[in-house]
């Protein structure tokens, strides 16, 4: 996996605001270019360089210590979110051709009209898709998504509104089953996932994934303590959502705590004696690392089921939308 | 082991200060009581409770992202580190008996005075030390240690100021060997360590760590890239020190780049392209953890030494002294 990363543009950027101190952080998958990129940095710009050393998995993980002791920190791989005094987001654009995905993908899409969606990886080609697909007699609808999402026909773990649009099949351009499956879900339409790296398309099927959820909201229904999980990242913290689901368990007699906490991780929930958790940070925490709890570890919504606060009407997806 | 903890001291303080909002914090050991802690005090006090779900492994490792949400924080566990508005430091008091330890190590006492030390969870028995030590015709010598400790007597993980008196023995009162070895190498003096869970005594023996240090250093001396690690717990942060050592890296023709970060992982390090590095983070760190990371991790005495700005001249303990 190659990406393009805008170096003379942050050496520039330094000069130009005669930054002394400059923070870097990178998500996990480009952390072994860290020191490389520093050394970089420091030699043609004479600023002193520190790297973030914490875990990183997007734009709502912005290292705010190392913010807070630079004059620009420059965060690496993802594109702006929320604003931040002296944040600069330098997106990682990767360099493989999409097109072979997309064309594996025509076969299988079925009616005239299509949404096209991906991450911010390969947001720069989505006008190549389009334009492929139009000469392959396909109207093409990106959508714009609400204002959590960087750019047009983006999505993220835990926003897919660039999908809720006017069409019955999305096709989703990029690596990994998470976002095609919470499209799925999110919006109920048909959706193909092409992957670049593969070079391979397929319809995403989201049945299993909805019995797993349906399994760990029948496993919680008999839990008497529950753990509230809130996020102290920038982008992540729901505090109001956990308040709301703390007073949602003591009405249907449950006890419910909230645990505030930066990088959630199955290591830590087993210090505490909670019977299951409510996951309100990031959503994708609570399907990837699911296998990984010792109690099963709910959505908001999931969690309303588990109460009996809400009927399960099928699985739901949790999102953090613009109005954080 | 059952420790003491003053819950009504809380309940009076968050009742006297009105407080609406309460945050916990506890240390892995006694993470399992958290649950159970906040829900005596939310009954007892209708405040709302929250309950920092981070690791945490001494006084220097408040949570602040959690103290900036609530009125009071409540951080147990360790004896007061520095000033910090609206943290409240609740120890915990280990209710063993250490007179049957201290018994054991009587015989193996050689001179008539004895330096005492213990951890704050045995600080409240070493009055019943001394007696008891008096009483079998010692002399015993508590030192006040600087700032950096609460208490005459207590060494800490990161300090052993207390052990710098007059004399050239040390009974060391409590579990682990990390304490008794540390004073053993940053005072040179002949240390007895009394473990009142296991009632039992032994003399240290530093030799097999300054051995195991040795080698690391010896490791650490054709690396050609350093990564210097910064602390941004509150009570950790050594970045005056980090810079200082960057520049003694350079001075020796060596590559070096400062990694700011809460919790130093040996997962996190792996992430980074550096041959060694030099951790001016929790001292335990670099010795508990030592066989865990990839590639050596130095303390800052033993980095001076493996790029040649000094002589080996044995192992020294890395220390913070109540200057930070």
């Amino acid at each position: 996996m190659k990406f393009d990363i805008d170096i003379p543009g942050i050496i520039k950027s330094i000069k130009e605001k005669d930054c002394k101190i400059a923070g870097v952080q990178f998500p996990e998958g480009l952390k072994r270019q860290a020191i490389r990129i520093a050394g970089i940095i420091e030699e043609k710009t004479g600023a002193d360089v520190i790297i973030s050393g914490n875990p990183c998995f997007g734009a709502c993980d912005i290292d705010t210590a190392l913010a807070a002791k630079v004059d620009m920190l420059f965060h690496f791989g993802h594109s702006q979110m929320g604003v931040h005094e002296n944040v600069v987001f330098i997106e990682a654009r990767s360099n493989v051709d999409v097109i072979p995905a997309v064309r594996a993908a025509l076969e299988q899409i079925k009616e005239d009209k299509i949404g096209v969606i991906t991450t911010v990886q390969h947001i720069h080609r989505l006008k190549d898709v389009c334009a492929f697909l139009r000469e392959n007699g396909k109207e093409c609808i990106v959508g714009k998504g609400d204002l959590r999402v960087g750019y047009p026909g983006q999505v993220l773990g835990c926003n897919f509104t660039a999908a809720r649009v006017d069409c019955t099949e999305i096709l989703y351009v990029g690596s990994g089953m998470f976002h095609p499956l919470g499209v799925a879900i999110a919006t109920g339409k048909r959706v193909i996932a092409a992957d670049p790296y593969l070079k391979t398309a397929v319809e995403v099927n989201p049945e299993r994934l909805q019995r797993i959820r349906g399994g760990y909201i029948a496993r919680s229904m008999d839990a008497k303590i529950f753990g509230i999980i809130v996020s102290s990242k920038t982008g992540q913290e729901r505090m109001e959502l956990a308040m709301k689901l703390r007073d949602i368990a003591v009405k249907h007699g449950k006890e419910a705590h909230i645990l505030m906490m930066d990088l959630v991780t199955p290591d830590q929930l087993l210090n505490f004696k909670a019977d299951a958790y409510v996951n309100t940070a990031c959503p994708r925490i609570t399907i990837d690392d699911a296998e990984r709890f010792h109690v099963p570890v709910l959505t908001p919504q999931e969690f309303e089921v588990a109460v009996g606060e809400k009927e399960w009407d099928g699985i739901e997806m949790d999102e953090i939308l613009d109005s954080i």
